[in-house]
């Protein structure tokens, strides 16, 4: 990080969807850098993006599926922003790009910024340094932002049902595993794609998640969820994937859900930064208690109730 | 949840080796119930089992393997538990026992517990509750503690990587998307399981772990993954896979890192515990400022530090 940093000339470069400023924004709110607050701070207020969540397990082909919705988007003029959350990160210390080359054919393209996110291995990172990305592009003037995260692990199932719109993609024929998977993210889906519509099964799955929908219980005018054949390859289903996003927006901004929504994630982005706070205290009041005799003689509990009191 | 309960009795149980005391006792963790923690400080103290933590992506055969490894250990005259770290509950609401039928055939076994762990929505749930259950474990004298989870996702990775051993399980041939998941799984391994040593691909995933051990920097003297090629559907390789669990043991009582790793997990629960009962106040705190005029107009920073400065 340089050490002073012209935070206006920053503000204004992401405001003007300038990609170099861009990135460098992202990347102070992604290691928490103190100076990512003034930046936030200064950047123009009222402008709004569709946030889309894209989630699945691994293997359904989330990327590809990316790349063909940004291709659709952009055809149809629209600019659009990606933001792939890795969880993998924590351990190697930075996102890895792997599958986001496949995405090489956007990137001379200025309606189209592609980022990966990684969480910095402290508790709240991705929780708090997201929703703050996803408002530098909202104020970069971008139509749609696109979070793809892996439907797996509480934290990215998370991250990805806060968007305005929640897809959750699955594909047929992934195993026991992934179906296990799967079943924790069919709560949270607005839309379903099921990819790979030409392998065997996919007419199942598409049949069995439509059952699923029909069965469950939803108040009078609530959003209903959408299923989408699609093949991310060949492109097949994907306008029909990127009209049910656009009727979900409309609905959601008709019924109010959409204003509730943004009022949830930005309750979740206090906590996530006044967590992230108190998550570092809470670490050096551990170990410092338990560098005392007393403090490592302790169960967990008193020790947890100790530190507690003492707050 | 009964409104009395026997304490004393529930942990005489569970000392015991009783499967309903046990199961009880964990549910009792898992749900936050406060009687966890008098159940918890009646146990017997100084029994200690051997955890290990077992990962991997979706889809390369964990609970195959789980179950040819409770097989072997079982054949061997050794007791073990199995904790199955489901991370889909966090929306389901409980415990997804899908593939654990499976293990069907060691239901009537006294020597083999098996049970799935749910994340109650709340965070810090499973980092407070899998500790917590695993002390029960090892108070009820089971000799290892197998401990699965997805190894995708934050918090899931961090439960495997805090037990004593921490297996990875990789499988050839499992696509794009997997091997992102697996890089971040990588670095946490003290040993790695090749699974389905049989399809294609299987020995140049083994060789590409073997050299990439190789060029990693290491002290002299410290611990270097070990890579085991194996079958968890025909048993190929799981003795040699439970021999190298038990080296890695070994090695990590002669070198220390067998209590340090038990300290770092100490202090891990503690913290959890205290963030868990944090989190709770942080969200009506940041709900009740939201309410207010002035909390809904401030920035997410501005509105954490208020809260932080209360506190």
């Amino acid at each position: 990080m340089p050490r002073s940093l012209d935070i206006d000339a920053l503000a204004a470069g992401v405001a003007q969807r300038a990609p170099r400023p861009l990135a460098r924004a992202i990347s102070l709110t992604e290691s928490g850098h103190p100076d990512a607050r003034a930046v936030l701070a200064a950047l123009p207020a009222g402008r709004e993006a569709h946030i889309v969540g894209l989630t699945g397990p691994p293997g359904v082909g989330k990327s590809t599926t990316t790349s063909a919705l940004v291709t659709t988007l952009r055809a149809a003029g629209r600019t659009v922003a990606v933001l792939a959350v890795d969880p993998s990160s924590p351990f190697t210390g930075g996102a890895l790009l792997g599958d986001r080359v496949r995405m090489g054919e956007h990137a001379t393209d200025s309606g189209v910024f592609i980022r990966s996110m990684a969480a910095r291995g402290h508790l709240g990172g991705l929780a708090a340094a997201v929703p703050q990305a996803v408002r530098l592009l909202e104020a970069a003037g971008f139509d749609l932002v696109l979070i793809e995260t892996v439907g797996v692990g509480q934290s990215e199932v998370e991250i990805a049902r806060r968007a305005d719109t929640c897809v959750v993609l699955l594909a047929p024929g992934l195993g026991d595993g992934i179906q296990a998977a799967k079943a924790g993210i069919l709560e949270i889906a607005d839309i379903f794609g099921v990819n790979k519509a030409d392998r065997e099964g996919s007419e199942h799955t598409v049949s069995d998640l439509r059952t699923g929908i029909r069965l469950t219980a939803r108040p009078t005018g609530a959003w209903r969820p959408t299923v989408i054949s699609l093949s991310a390859q060949t492109g097949q289903g994907i306008a029909e994937l990127l009209a049910a996003i656009e009727e979900h927006r409309a609905h959601a901004q008709r019924t109010g859900t959409w204003q509730r929504r943004r009022a949830e994630r930005a309750a979740a982005e206090v906590e996530a930064l006044v967590l992230a706070a108190i998550t570092g205290k809470v670490h050096h009041q551990v170990a410092a208690r338990l560098a005392t005799g007393d403090g490592a003689a302790s169960d967990p509990h008193t020790l947890a109730e100790q530190i507690l009191t003492h707050w």
